[in-house]
């Protein structure tokens, strides 16, 4: 396969260099080629702005969307970006890696999302009409490959579990996982992620590494995330809520997910009842 | 009141530009002393790095939270990151503005909040042992400081519903609320949302800019979010979860909202049940 590793960390020793290093050089070794977008090491533009198309007006306003979609259009988008979109062409699986800061990704990294996602690529994509929302979440530019993300984080698993403060790590990531990946078409692999970071000894970085690469070893064949496709009848058009006969009674990012939604889930499956009950 | 506008938009002549400059007179005819950090004409620095500190050491390794703890307490942070720290500890109140892209705030946005709530200041604050976990989610150096987020969205609002495709808005931002806002000590109100703003015509923005107008009347006695304190009996110490006799057999974010979990839910109220029921 060939395989992109978006890699957001400041400092080439850190936990997370070394499990870029690791990924890569297990992917290699495994057969498969492997492009690396370090955008740190790229010093890359993290900032969305009337500078990402080359024939801007001066003077003229400047409008996210519209803009974007002139740009790519007309192939007038910065060459950073082309560069970008060429390589997520080319991936047929994408792993973005990076430190979990405030309960996210980095600027850096939701920079190049907002940048290399143009209109007409990473949305704006198919029909938009009142019967057709676009090729968005399961269809779009990027369908038929694979995502996963690796994310360290300094907090302890508890800390990100079902009723830790900090809110379930897969609630934490749907907005990324959901919002980022799926939304563009790609196959969302389940997240790789490393906890209390700060604690990590030897023997801990060797049992990372050993769990990583097993991850790795299986990227091809790993089950997605079962999440919903929007066209194929979940959801009903324009206003693109879950069908009254799915996910009854459930709440929550999980009722986009088929498999926890169409079993029984922390409320318990059976016939719809009054939410008052 | 003092009130700090954090402004996130790269056009000035944008739906989010016309909803700064009336919020900002807004406040300023009721009273209120307000100061505007808009992102984007300040060309903020969005990317978190080692040239956040003026005393940095060439070649030496970059730890991004020891680094900025030592900057803090030493007085060698960046200029620009001391400014904004400045105008927070100067606001009785904190507005957040900007687009929703890609279901998060922009990039900008983000590095505001990465190079500004430094160690020592957004987090990192209090005793740190196991038996109390720092001061933080209603404690902190922002607590009793009062926070609203104003943010714009283009889809409709049913796609950000309950069932909404998209996730629920309170959830997508929850994030943002409690683990960028109440984390370090912020009165959360409740979030202003502008649906469809691509669809906004003369007599929609006049019935957006009231509604934003009363709730800027009212900033200083919305009631907040009841996010649960962590350091007040709610979550165990260290593993830091939520009792298990509060939201009984509840999932997702909203179990962390003292109303909402406390009072019956989705699932029911009543006695504790097998989850599997």
């Amino acid at each position: 396969m060939n395989v992109l590793l978006v890699h957001a960390h400041p400092e080439p020793g850190s936990l997370n260099g070394a499990l870029r290093d690791f990924s890569i050089e297990r992917l290699r070794d495994a057969g498969h080629a492997v492009q690396l977008s370090d955008l740190y090491a790229m010093n890359w533009k993290a900032v969305l702005d009337a500078d990402d198309s080359t024939d801007r007006q001066a003077g003229a306003r400047f409008h996210p969307e519209l803009d974007s979609r002139h740009a790519f259009e007309h192939g007038t988008q910065s060459r950073d970006i082309e560069l970008e979109q060429d390589k997520l062409r080319w991936a047929d699986a994408v792993i973005l890696q990076f430190p979990m800061w405030w309960f996210s990704m980095p600027a850096i990294l939701k920079g190049w999302v907002e940048r290399v996602y143009a209109y007409g690529f990473g949305y704006g994509v198919g029909e938009h009409s009142d019967r057709r929302w676009g090729d968005r979440y399961g269809e779009g530019t990027l369908a038929g490959k694979r995502a996963m993300l690796v994310v360290t984080a300094g907090g302890w698993e508890s800390h990100y579990g079902p009723r830790g403060i900090n809110g379930p790590m897969d609630d934490l990531l749907f907005p990324i996982q959901h919002g980022i990946l799926y939304y563009p078409g790609f196959d969302v692999l389940p997240p790789f992620v490393v906890y209390r970071t700060g604690r990590i000894d030897e023997a801990g970085f060797a049992a990372v590494r050993d769990a990583l690469g097993r991850r790795l070893d299986d990227l091809g064949k790993t089950a997605p995330i079962p999440f919903r496709p929007q066209n194929a009848g979940d959801y009903r058009i324009p206003d693109m809520t879950l069908r009254p006969d799915l996910a009854v009674d459930r709440v929550g990012f999980s009722i986009h997910v088929a498999q926890a939604a169409d079993s029984s889930g922390a409320c318990g499956a059976g016939p719809s009842r009054p939410t008052s009950s």
